[in-house]
């Protein structure tokens, strides 16, 4: 404690006390004791070093297997064995003890010491180096921080298949003519709304990138060692590291994710960049502050997004999420434009729509049926005319159109997405990653071990153990060992016939999650089902009510309070639900991290869209469906009549369910869950930490990067920013026929959504790990999914919910003119009231002696021989909403065929970089090889005079080209060795024809003894 | 000509001359005349040497560049020069003048001759070995054998990533348990059923497999460098090396397909493997002789295909032809037999079926109006009895299943189909394969040259050209000439801007293709509108025939006969599309072939579609829909009536439609296209070439392979193979709600269908180039297309073709007792007869004076206030159909996403066997690696007392194992050489990240010196 501020100040705290050596990643454990006892493991440690150990790779060897005198060219190459640095590297890292003294140890506390131990110290037999704190915390967090030197960095990104720019440059295709000067006027434009991102617009030229090879240094642009790989790239690699370095001796797991669930760590974090707030020059931004200039402040919610910054910065995975939002957020305004539009023909034709004047001329007065039993009176239709003028507002014409452009516009945003997906994956170099093979996760292991165990347990009586533990055998050497785990690493994923959980010991969990299912669907039906009670019987006790001013705002008041008590009952059943699915998820032990993310993203999208859903489906298509008729009403607890739609129809009232569910959500979710929560928590935390460190921070020092980023909420994952756009996503096109300003809404949100999801990550989050993906994953699917649900969605809302067929009916086979006059007459069928149940008249009429009622139905009138049976045009216009839904559903599935059609998936200009790309990279390759032959022969020709025994050069002698050619050790068949980085890349067929050219008639005879070592 | 005998006899024709080499590939030309002059390219050529000119490759550096001495280990493996051999293999070979007479030749021959010195001279020089006839025959054709010697097939086999056995096996996994008594006894059941091919059946281990590479030889499985390489890949090598091969002095143009079709040759195919027929014993059988005696012969037609033979043999395009065949065939047996069950449904309830019986009961006696005007009398529905019984045979509650499971059931086919080829292309070692840049076509390279010429000559005026023809400079070595060619070659693919035809170019053929096709739709549909004229016609003036006889039968008279001549113009149209569709897409100058084939399926399937299908839709869903009622009929050319389905329902007459022309069809299509006209067309040409060779054929000499093989028909696709097929699986799947027997035709012709193509293939067809594939290509998306539209379109017949749903409405909503009794009366409205047109009345009817009679149609009483109008029964009966459409298609459309999501696409089998299979590479390569290294650290050490100076071998030292590591000539980083040929196989990742574990610390400094030449 004490005088360790010197050597930190250097750097800002992104380095190694060194001031050189960058920090890239940080492991941070709880010290629970300010003791600690020498490992019982080793104990050759001295005390007194500095904790900083540093080292070559498999110093295992240096001694034993080479002579050091053979070095140079010959045995660093094949044997690989470092020149020197090896002393002191087998030595296990040990942490220092402070006080020395000798108390005994909670046991559990002494096991993870020693699991840390063992994993650090494997760690630093990986190659990379490790520093810890010097001074010894009585409490709080301790950390390790991880440096990767620049040959760990090379060794990794060649395994990784890490693409990097080379040298060789080309110009992009210009585009020539109007397409060009198009092109300019559309930059011009554009310009306000570009961020200010330093060095990305390197205008026309783009970098060839190939993957990154040790044999290929001379290629790449490599200005700087520690600058070569960004921060994302080194934390990546270095995590690759941690993930598969086992811990064999003490825990018997491989990686820090499961060391971190054993709690032997707290946390595992890449360091960010710096302060995210601008201090001194604005020139000399780190890449964090510019995201926070640029990028994560609502100030700049105009502009575009950096997004290859942001891909830079976050990495592939969070790249491409704000991709995908930056896109869907784009083709929102034209769908907003075409809403408003459509919104606007409402507003525009209200006055002349004949509809909705006829509801509401008083000559026409139609004495309707009441609207409860006893307590209501028969009232005129002309009293609802502000619904029937409001109705008209969504319930038009054009809402058709709108809903059809709105089914194409949802398989558009597809095909966009595929393209700008495509774009993005190959200029981020995406096109050749595959998915890496991934270790079981930490509760996988455990579950296998016990049931191994319980086997082993069993078997004991019949025969001894036959599969020992295979990593207690200590006796393997450095490189063997080295060797074996990466074996069973990569063994890892492949499940031995014994070792995999069956489903016998998942069936508890299945069962547990499908009755769990159930009931929360049950869970939601019953809340829809309870505010429908709701409703019915408040407007059942205010109807009664004496008051006339209350009786007047029975609807208003009702439907107001039970549209918010159902958005207070999905606000509240979201957080369950999301809670649940992990759980439930967690309870079938899925293998690997991809496969429980798959399995929760299902079950969470499932019981979330039914949540937010249910509610608006009821109203759509069940409500005012299952209310009889007069006469013939249906109760429900035999008292309640089953409520109805307001007199304009349903679709207003889908609209106001919507408007306000998509509304509130939002702004709900956004403001507090988003905003306020992450903020309270901060907090809380803060107040804590100050109660519990007051006693300790006397000495003020200024808190290292680490502490800094400790202190940030740790990255939990993308998926429940995805999921909050899928629900959104569900709005906009679900029910989009009836709120035609559903992506107006969406649009106004995610310009915020945007800025408020970057600001969480850029000041809120701490670093994740840059994560590689090539697509947004399973989200694609249930976008695509959803897109195909919303056309059925739609046809039905349209011709069942709207009164749109009915009155297309009435036009074109019952209209005595040919126009809609005479329309509300025609859907109101006629009831005698003297047909009304005793006691359900209502008791004392303001209107006078009323004989016959209206109700709107197509039903026979009572004087029919039929009485108030379904009429004929029931069943016309029952035919004609079905043959709508065929038409409409069969039409915009064929246009979307069309759509999906006619854009080709990867753009074109893409495919003639790409087969650019390719033909350079050839013609590169095809010099090099030139070159590299022209050089070997000259060398020949040189060494056949002066070494007329051997055809090789001595290690030490001047190349002609020594720094481009320092990767030609391999004599004769340089064109093999020449071939061997660029497996996987692109060029990779291309490289091994050329060296066929160069080393084809060599090979004729397979056995020859040419072979020149 | 004469004594040529003697070297021929051995080897059974399939070799050269000196019995050694195997023919791989023939070009054939005609000889136009029996003279030829010496080429004035190359005087220099000896007249009497053998036509047979072997060299190695890159013969202009053998004296140049290298010294002959420098050899051995140095030498060879690095810049290319074969030891010797090179002598003589820079003189262009040369046709042999016979006479020697020096006429003038025309000019078309001469140029062609040339032109063929020039490619062959260029085959030469890329490592090929040609013989030519040595005599010389005044007419018919002369043929050019060329045979790839083994550097040759090495080399490109490496540039092909072509795909071969290594020594590593390793054992299927067993199934345990049930499962493996369960394939023991499948096994055993089957037996009978599998062909008996040798080698095929090695049991449960699978050996591994890898690309080729010649660094890798010792690991594959070379028992003989003639075998290693079966004939089919040999055939695909040479092909390879004739397509990219240019022509650059004389014509200008890359390929042997631009030469053909120039008519520079006239044919180029690999050979057969000998006679199909078996001659002496059968265990010498060549694979030919194996595919006749087990596969192509109707006899086998019990059997399993051999599919991996089919595959050997013919490649894997024409193999996953056949075994697509075979899973849909296999997959029509279970649809056979549910059909079978769904047709025995319907004969067992005929009798029990009360609508049936009720109209047959003549105690019911309804009275139909007549059928045409004047002529007919009214008539008793009782008489219509037999098509009633019939039409219940297809039309009944088991179709509305059928139609379901048929649905399912192509989702299902297209399912397993996906399996199965994955699974081949497992076994196959399809996975990695690529698609190949493809050259463009002969025609589009022709067009374009017009085009750029045309542009030169615009553009003289302004400059000199500034694009000269890049492969007119003479002057570069024959090294770069190589290097340039390939690059040219690679390039290819590659529009430069300028150099692309745009859509302008295209236009007129655009144009003419559109109004083609829909001329072509007009001439189908007028097609089908002549058979209604016909029919209508040839009815009206058969019921007036005097002749009770002719009266009576008109219906089945005038239904046969149309649907004949429906089936005879669809036949014709057929041809005829074929042929207008390969002419429109010529029309189109598509850039590559597969472009070309696109275009082409697309026009063929739709035109043919139209054709094959144009009459059933028809039927199915327009006629008798457009008849009118009685007293309003509707009339055509003002006389004659539009005719109405038949008592018994429109669907049994598209039964009756569908099974003719189905079976019509596939009958004459398979008897007289597909075996009559080839075997018409070799008896002409048969006596053709007997005619004009019967004065040549004194000596009677056995004709060689070459000369059998070219008497066969060229391999022209497989396209009409796939078109027939699709086509049928449209009768299969579109409108088999209405005959289920469908799936039954189908599989009977299946069978049938297989051999026959099998015994085209075995026998009639010259030998096809061994083309790659990874799947069918635009033929799944074909099918998958039609699987949906099938939905619909079952949906449809089901509900408005069948009686189904006016049954189920009269049963639950009208039927006074809830059975179906009455349904009869229900369907038929009343008429009052003197509501008749005057005129049309029946002049004298037999039945009495009639006032009412009775008519099919859901219509209002004439004793209602609007008589005629559609009766509410009828808007109910419509409402009813429409929302079965909507409930059928959702719900098979639902389930089929279920199916489709249930059966994984990757055989949980194979995902196993892939993860062992990835896994056991990396141990043979680690093994390797673990081996080179311990050998060159054992060599080290020998080298360090030996030779102080350099550190490697002489060549000529013995190694300790020099059959093994002859490939690692690369000193220090062999580790580096190594993992060059494993680019882009599975283990690429692995082997260089053991490369990484071998070489890494020595590469710490790129610019290290340590470069060891």
């Amino acid at each position: 404690m004490g005088s360790t501020s010197g050597p930190h100040a250097i750097g800002e705290g992104l380095y190694f006390s060194d001031g050189r050596r960058k920090v890239d990643y940080v492991l941070v454990f709880h010290q629970r004791r300010h003791t600690s006892i020498r490992s019982p493991a080793s104990a050759s440690v001295s005390q007194d070093r500095l904790s900083i150990v540093s080292n070559g790779n498999f110093p295992s060897m240096a001694a034993s297997d080479v002579a050091p005198g053979g070095g140079g060219g010959g045995g660093g190459g094949g044997g690989g064995i470092p020149g020197g640095e090896g002393a002191g590297a087998s030595e296990v890292f040990m942490e220092l003890g402070g006080a020395g003294d000798g108390e005994p140890m909670e046991p559990g506390d002494h096991e993870m010491r020693l699991i840390r131990q063992e994993f650090e110290a494997n760690l630093i037999e990986a190659g990379l180096e490790i520093e810890r704190d010097r001074e010894l915390k009585s409490h709080g967090p301790s950390f390790t921080r991880v440096h990767a030197p620049w040959p760990v960095l090379c060794r990794e990104a060649e395994f990784l298949k890490i693409r990097v720019p080379t040298k060789t440059s080309y110009e992009l295709k210009e585009e020539t003519g109007f397409g060009s000067s198009m092109s300019t006027v559309w930059r011009t434009l554009t310009k306000p709304f570009q961020p200010k991102v330093p060095h990305q617009d390197h205008g026309r030229t783009k970098f060839l990138s190939h993957c990154f090879s040790r044999d290929k240094l001379h290629l790449y642009n490599i200005t700087s060692k520690d600058t070569f790989f960004d921060n994302a790239t080194r934390g990546r690699i270095v995590y690759e590291i941690l993930r598969r370095t086992v811990c064999a001796r003490t825990c018997q797991t491989i990686g820090i994710s499961t060391l971190i669930a054993k709690g032997v760590y707290d946390a595992a974090f890449p360091l960010h960049d710096g302060d995210y707030k601008v201090i001194g020059h604005l020139e000399e931004r780190n890449d964090r502050q510019v995201l926070h200039e640029e990028w994560a402040r609502y100030s700049a919610f105009y502009k575009y997004q950096p997004i290859d910054l942001v891909r830079k910065y976050f990495g592939e995975k969070i790249g491409l999420y704000f991709a995908w939002l930056g896109v869907y957020t784009q083709l929102l305004v034209p769908a907003s434009i075409v809403g408003i539009i459509v919104f606007g023909y409402g507003v525009a034709t209200m006055d002349t729509n004949i509809p909705s004047l006829e509801m509401c001329d008083q000559r026409l007065n139609f004495t309707m049926c009441p609207l409860c039993d006893q307590a209501c009176d028969f009232w005129h239709l002309s009293t609802a005319c502000g619904t029937a003028k409001a109705s008209h507002l969504f319930d038009n014409p054009a809402t058709v159109f709108f809903a059809i452009f709105m089914s194409l516009w949802a398989v558009l945003f597809l095909e966009q997405w595929k393209r700008r997906q495509i774009s993005l994956s190959f200029s981020w170099d995406l096109t050749g990653i595959e998915e890496d093979e991934e270790h079981p996760r930490p509760r996988y292991e455990t579950i296998l071990l016990q049931k191994r165990q319980k086997k082993q347990n069993n078997k004991k009586k019949k025969k001894k153990k036959n599969e020992p533990a295979k990593q207690e055998d200590g006796t393997v050497t450095g490189k063997d060992r080295w060797r074996q785990k990466l074996l069973s690493a990569m063994s890892a994923g492949i499940p031995s016939p014994i070792e995999k959980l069956t489903w016998k010991d998942r069936l508890p969990g299945y069962l547990i999650n499908v009755s769990s299912i159930l009931f929360m669907f049950a869970l939601t039906f019953s809340a829809v089902f309870g505010v429908i009670i709701y409703r019915i019987t408040v407007s059942a006790i205010m109807a009664m009510s004496p008051d006339p001013e209350i009786r007047h705002n029975v609807r208003v008041t009702v439907t107001a309070t039970a549209v918010i008590i159902n958005l207070v009952v999905i606000l509240i059943l979201d957080e369950i639900y999301g809670a649940v699915a992990v759980w439930l998820t967690e309870l079938e032990i899925p293998k690997t991290e991809t496969n429980f993310e798959e399995r929760l993203i299902l079950k969470a999208f499932l019981l979330k869209f039914m949540n937010a859903y249910a509610p608006i489906f009821y109203v759509a298509f069940f409500k005012g469906r299952f209310a009889g008729r007069p006469g013939n009403y249906v109760y429900v607890f035999n008292d309640f009549r089953m409520e109805e739609c307001a007199p304009g129809g349903c679709l207003i009232e889908l609209c106001i369910q919507l408007s306000i569910i998509m509304l509130g959500k939002q702004l709900i979710q956004n403001n507090i869950f988003e905003i306020g929560i992450p903020k309270l928590k901060k907090l809380v935390r803060t107040l804590k930490e100050k109660e519990t460190t007051t006693k300790v921070r006397e000495e003020e020092k200024p808190p290292q990067q680490w502490n800094l980023d400790y202190a940030l909420a740790p990255f939990e994952g993308l998926t429940p920013e995805y999921m909050e756009m899928i629900i959104q996503f569900g709005f906009v096109s679900l029910f989009v026929a009836s709120f035609p300003l559903a992506p107006l809404f969406a649009l106004l949100n995610n310009i915020i959504e945007i800025r408020l999801d970057a600001k969480k990550f850029v000041t809120e989050l701490r670093r994740p790990v840059a994560a590689r993906a090539k697509d947004i994953g399973i989200w694609y699917n249930v976008l695509s999914g959803m897109g195909k649900f919303s056309v059925i969605i739609n046809a039905f809302v349209i011709s069942f919910t709207s009164d749109f067929i009915p009155r297309l009916v009435y036009e074109y086979m019952y209209s005595p003119t040919g126009t809609m006059h005479g329309f509300i007459d025609h859907t109101l069928s006629y009831f005698n009231v003297s047909d009304l149940k005793p006691g359900t008249a209502p008791q004392n009429s303001e209107l006078g002696n009323i004989t016959l009622c209206r109700y709107k139905d197509y039903r026979e009138p009572p004087w029919s021989p039929d009485a108030y049976q379904f009429s004929k045009q029931y069943w016309c216009v029952l035919a004609a909403r079905l043959a709508f839904v065929i038409l409409f559903q069969n039409l915009v599935m064929f246009l979307s065929l069309v759509v999906a059609w006619v854009i080709p998936d990867v753009p074109k200009t893409i495919v003639e970089q790409l087969k650019r790309e390719k033909k350079l990279l050839v013609d590169v390759f095809l010099q090099e090889e030139k070159e590299k032959l022209q050089l070997i022969q000259s060398l020949f020709a040189k060494d056949a005079t002066l070494h007329p025994s051997g055809n090789t050069l001595p290690p030490g002698q001047d190349l002609p080209i020594p720094g481009r050619y320092s990767t030609l050790p391999s004599g004769p068949t340089a064109g093999d060795g020449g071939g061997g980085p660029r497996a996987r890349c692109r060029a990779a067929s291309f490289s091994q024809f050329n060296r066929n050219i160069a080393s084809s008639p060599m090979k004729e005879n397979e056995n020859s003894k040419h072979t020149a070592v």
